[in-house]
C-alpha cells in the first residue's frame, strides 16, 4: 500500500459517516478514522479524542435536560450542537498534519438536515480556507488541505444507494440520537425516523434493530 | 452589571491572554473565560474542556519525545501544535453561542511568534468568516461573530506596557513551556526568553520566578 495517500475521515459510527468512508476507500485514499466523544449521549463508538463538550451544553445531544424531539421540527433542531463540526474539523485537521495527510473525509449532509448551518457547502468552503491558512504544513507551501463532503448534496436514499454499491454494512451504524448501551435504535427519534424512510426509498433492507416498530 | 455585551475570553494562563481579558475587560464586557488543558506540559490552568490532544501528538507541547527548544529556532517551531488555535477558537465559539455572545477574544500575537501560521491576522479573519457561516445564531441572523486579537501586532514590551496600564498582575501568569508543579519558569525555553526580554525593554520589573538566572 506504499505510495496511496492517506486521508482522514471523521466517523460518527452512524450511517453517512460509514458511506463517506466507503468513498474515501473507493478513491483510493489510505483512509485513518477519527472518532470523538464530545460527551454525547450514544457513545457506542470508537473512541479516539475526548473532549468534554458537555462542558459547554447547549444542544439536547449533549445536555440530558433538552429533550430529545421525537417529531420533526421547523427551523434549526435542538439537536444542533454550537461549533461542533467547526470543532470536529478542527481535530481532523491537526491529525492530518501530523499524519502528512492532505484529505479529510466528513459525511456532512445538507439535504435531510438543511437546518444545520454546519452541514452546508458554504460551511465546509470556509473551513477548506481557514485550514489553509491555520496550519504550518499549508503555509510553508508543501501542499493544500481539501476537505471532502461526498454526501453534502445527497438525499438519505442516495447515500443508503451509494454505500450499499460500495459493500457498506450498514447493521454496524447506529444513527439514533438515544440508542441503548447494546446499539439498540429507539425507532422514534429524528434520526431514527430519516434513516428508516432513507432505507424504504432506497429499496434496500434496513438492518437497524428498533426497539419500536414504525 | 446588567446589559453588558459578554465576550468569551480564551485564557492560556500566559502573559498574553491575561493581557486580551484585561483589553476585554476595559472595552467593558462581561468576560467569560475559557481555558483548554489538550494535554500540555503545564497545565497549573483552570481547567474548563479537556481535549487529549495529545493522541494526536506532532507537537513539543503535547508530546514528550520531543525535546522543548531552548534556542531561538528559524522557520515555523516545534513547539506549534497542529491546528490549536483552530480546535481553541472552535470550543470559544460554541461557548459563545450558549452564552449568547458575539465576541471571542484571543491573545495571539504575530510579532514575537511570526513562526505560527495560526497567530496571523489571515488566520483570525479566516476563523471569523467561518464562525458566521458556521452557526445557528448567525446563520438566523442574529447578530455577527467578531474575533478581538487586540494583541496581534504588539511587541512583547508593548503588551506588557498595555497590561501594566490596565492592572494586570503578571505574577499570576506563567509562560514557560516547561514550569513545574509550583509554576516557577525554567528560565531557559523560547518563552521564557521572549518574556524576559520583554520585561526589560517594557521598563516593567518582573515578577517571574526563574529556576535559572539569565
Amino acid at each position: 500500500m506504499a505510495g496511496k495517500r492517506r486521508a482522514v475521515v471523521l466517523l460518527s459510527g452512524g450511517l453517512d459517516s460509514a458511506t463517506a468512508l466507503a468513498v474515501a476507500r473507493d478513491e483510493g485514499f489510505a483512509c485513518h478514522a477519527l472518532s470523538v466523544a464530545y460527551g454525547q449521549r450514544h457513545s457506542a463508538e470508537h473512541k479516539v479524542v475526548e473532549v468534554r463538550l458537555d462542558a459547554i451544553g447547549g444542544s439536547a445531544l449533549t445536555d440530558p435536560s433538552i429533550p430529545v424531539p421525537e417529531a420533526p421540527t421547523s427551523g434549526i433542531p435542538v439537536t444542533y450542537v454550537p461549533a461542533r463540526n467547526t470543532l470536529l474539523l478542527a481535530l481532523a485537521l491537526g491529525w492530518a498534519e501530523v499524519l502528512g495527510a492532505w484529505d479529510i473525509f466528513v459525511g456532512v449532509n445538507a439535504v435531510d438536515y438543511s437546518g444545520y448551518p454546519d452541514c452546508r457547502p458554504a460551511f465546509v468552503e470556509a473551513f477548506e480556507r481557514l485550514a489553509n491558512v491555520a496550519t504550518k504544513a499549508a503555509v510553508e507551501g508543501h501542499g493544500r488541505f481539501r476537505v471532502h463532503a461526498p454526501l453534502i448534496r445527497l438525499t438519505k436514499a442516495e447515500i443508503i444507494r451509494l454505500g450499499h454499491r460500495l459493500g457498506v454494512d450498514y447493521g454496524l451504524t447506529v444513527s439514533c440520537y438515544q440508542a441503548d448501551a447494546a446499539g439498540r435504535a429507539c425507532g422514534r427519534c429524528d434520526a431514527c425516523r430519516l434513516r428508516r424512510e432513507g432505507f424504504a426509498a432506497a429499496g434496500v433492507p434496513d438492518p437497524t434493530p428498533y426497539l419500536e416498530r414504525a
